[in-house]
């Protein structure tokens, strides 16, 4: 497959407004990855006609490339038969992660359909805490006694071939089934067929099942490890993670980082309703707009003027400024990492940036609303009407902040276009324009809304 | 080996003052990774000591575990002939990231030391651009034709065992050497030895040699991919990308991001001296400080006032919280991520909050320095003496900037200690604490510099 010609979002909602046989037909054609990929923008009536036309094995094959939310989506009319269907084709890992997201009782239910010695070992991994090593190991991979030959384990992994584990080699255990060793699948097919695994094997790297996912994955990637040994606290292997599996929770922990730090949340934000988008970033904004009222009442404390002066004024500057910095650097960090991971593709790119400008006017308004009373509170009644003080600064911040994140989107999206990488000047370029203008903003909306402002200060 | 019992730096610094005998006893029982990690830590004469007690094979890989720094300072004392050695014992794709490090001749003469149809492929390989698919894709793997049996298959494996990437399995081509698809290890394990390849191997995924790393680690993920087929214009198969290779892609893509948005230097930022560290820095606080004067500039315009009043001095604020703020985060998100990658392990807290502190001090200096005569020379000769006015911003200046620096290196080690994660408090809380404090110390280093300052402001 030349990945340079992957399917268009276009072509599938085409497909789903005309007949059940066209969609099917696209079904068909289309890889699982690409399916999952662009379900994530249909809404939940058209996911769940996809799924409806979909067969069990291909379900099972969409949800595995699926993330969480689409995964819910998915999941939320599929009947518990239809689900035992889905977790039969599903490693345990990922049958653990899906049955998170499920109705209690629908998930039991499954469970009790299928195979009693697979859903025990399911129901093992299910009191793991999802964040622990134990919480992403799978079951599911091959052991063997330290006296078996070459030969003999390949016979082993035939047996078990269908609920192998691929990303993961053979174990060799101990009476006591503690893990002495590990061998590649590319060991076995190099050594003699009669060599004994003893001979063989690597050094078996083991992880307590309590230890945290993070920690798990810095050693997987530390010693280069293609699988980590789970082990409970009498050394006995009770699970296995693959480099696959640390690779993943590598990327998940990063870009929860990134999302944190600019204080929002680390889920994909370009695909989110405006107002969940609100939700997620308001805090950050609420904590900054407290901040910035405390400073303006130390600097009321500190250098005491007349209501509505030049100095009352300035002293709401540290709020503004601060508001729109952080929205367009949560603006700009969303877009990089959105275009790093292939989130926003050229097709979404309009879309993408409408929403995340109409999310900075929201919070904009919001952070204005807020602000209004607690100025004019903080003005106490004076020579200008305090509540058009408020007034003042209020809207300045809700044309600053709307402007900080018009600028949040367009460098980003205007650099990938001009084949500059978006990180480089993102931060710094975006810090110093969002600080200028915010300010100049500022002056401008006072200025017009309140024409005496300038009055009570201390020009010669 | 019991991955929660990993080897001490001390013990590495106390076997190189004692004699040969006890570092050639230790360097046989550490992991090479082990001592890759902890050898960032030591100086270029106690790097080369131990790379010298090393032998050959031992060298290689430790240097394949090691990151580009090290590599530079490892390699500089290595002859031709020691590098010809770790050449042939290290990766292809290895071998050409390293020679990226090494000086020309030096690199040439090593090259001219090896098998020369080994060294061929390997210049070819250094044509490529490094962050393209062609620069990390390796070109040892296994290809065979498309009626190739999968006993034969193995037996051309078993041949070319010493020389094939273990993560990557076999790929089939037609008669020009095109992918037409590929095998997995496992499926040679499980498959009768007399099946035609034709019918087990899978679709083989391709992407052009020019393609970005960024887009080639994106696709490996998107689909779930062991390996990924390099194809030069012609189609024919050049090389190949595995997994592993494109979770490195990943993580340092991601790390890149996050570093180059707060406005430093995609780098292990906690190794480096603290002047590097100011270097990498400065550019953004530069920026800062220019933004901050225009801003000031422009308050001046708009809201015109006595040289030395209140609100003169207002006009400051935005410098003092913007840099205050970028060497918070900066700080804070450093010290976020080396927890995250593993960089800062315990026995290395007290030396990074030490380094990152005094980072803070002298970028704080720097900054100060450079807005005492901006400030003065914009004051113009005024009331208060213009210079005795810039130093009052410039003071306020280095006191906020080092405290901010403080507090982004404390708040985060707290919440480790604490076990808070230090991503979600870090952003908003520090944003927050350093607006507040930035502007507190302002006045009161104004205050205590200016006693006069307050005079002119209109005060009732």
């Amino acid at each position: 497959m030349q990945t340079d010609n992957t399917p268009k979002l276009q072509d599938l909602r085409a497909a789903l407004e005309r007949d059940g046989a066209e969609l099917a037909r696209l079904l068909a054609e289309w890889h699982p990855a690409d399916l999952a990929e662009h379900l994530q923008d249909l809404d939940e009536g058209e996911v769940e006609e996809v799924f409806t036309s979909l067969g069990g094995e291909a379900r099972a094959e969409v949800l595995q490339y699926a993330d969480d939310p689409l995964r819910q989506l998915a999941v939320a009319h599929l009947s518990a038969a239809s689900l035992a269907e889905v977790i039969r084709e599903l490693p345990a890992d990922e049958v653990v992660d899906l049955l998170a997201l499920v109705d209690g009782a629908v998930a039991e239910e499954a469970l009790h359909r299928i195979d009693l010695q697979r859903s025990t070992s399911l129901r093992e991994l299910l009191h793991y805490d999802p964040e622990s090593a134990g919480g992403v190991m799978t079951t599911e991979f091959v052991t063997v006694p330290v006296d078996t030959r070459v030969g003999d384990a390949i016979k082993q992994l035939k047996v078990d071939a269908d609920r192998a584990d691929e990303d993961v080699g053979v174990y060799v255990v101990d009476d006591e089934q503690r893990p002495v060793g590990y061998v590649t699948d590319r060991d076995l097919l190099t050594h003699r067929i009669h060599a004994p695994l003893g001979e063989v094997m690597a050094e078996a790297f083991t992880i307590r099942a309590e230890a945290d996912q993070e920690e798990t994955a810095q050693i997987i990637h530390k010693y280069g490890l293609e699988a980590l040994a789970v082990v409970n606290g009498a050394g006995v292997l009770v699970g296995v993670i693959s480099s696959v599996d640390a690779a993943e929770v590598f990327e998940e922990e990063a870009s929860e980082d990134i999302m944190r730090l600019v204080g929002t949340a680390p889920v994909h934000q370009t695909r989110l309703p405006v107002l969940t988008r609100v939700r997620h970033r308001i805090p950050l904004q609420a904590v900054t707009v407290a901040g910035g009222l405390v400073t303006a009442r130390l600097l009321d404390y500190a250098l005491p003027a007349e209501p509505g002066s030049s100095v009352a004024l300035l002293r709401y500057l540290p709020i503004i400024i601060g508001l729109a910095g952080n929205v367009g650097i949560q603006s700009s960090t969303i877009l990089v990492r959105a275009f790093a991971t292939g989130e926003v593709e050229e097709d979404r790119e309009r879309a993408v940036f409408v929403s995340e400008v109409m999310t900075g006017l929201v919070i904009g308004v919001l952070c204005g609303l807020l602000t209004i009373p607690a100025a004019a509170w903080m003005e106490g009644s004076a020579a200008v009407p305090a509540w058009q003080f408020g007034t003042s600064i209020g809207v300045a911040i809700m044309v600053a902040v709307t402007w900080a994140s018009l600028l949040g989107c367009t460098v980003p999206l205007g650099c990938k276009h001009l084949g500059i990488d978006p990180a480089v000047v993102a931060g710094p370029f975006l810090i110093c324009l969002s600080d200028v203008s915010g300010a100049a903003i500022f002056i401008v909306v006072a200025r017009i809304m309140g024409q005496a402002l300038t009055a009570g200060a201390g020009v010669p």
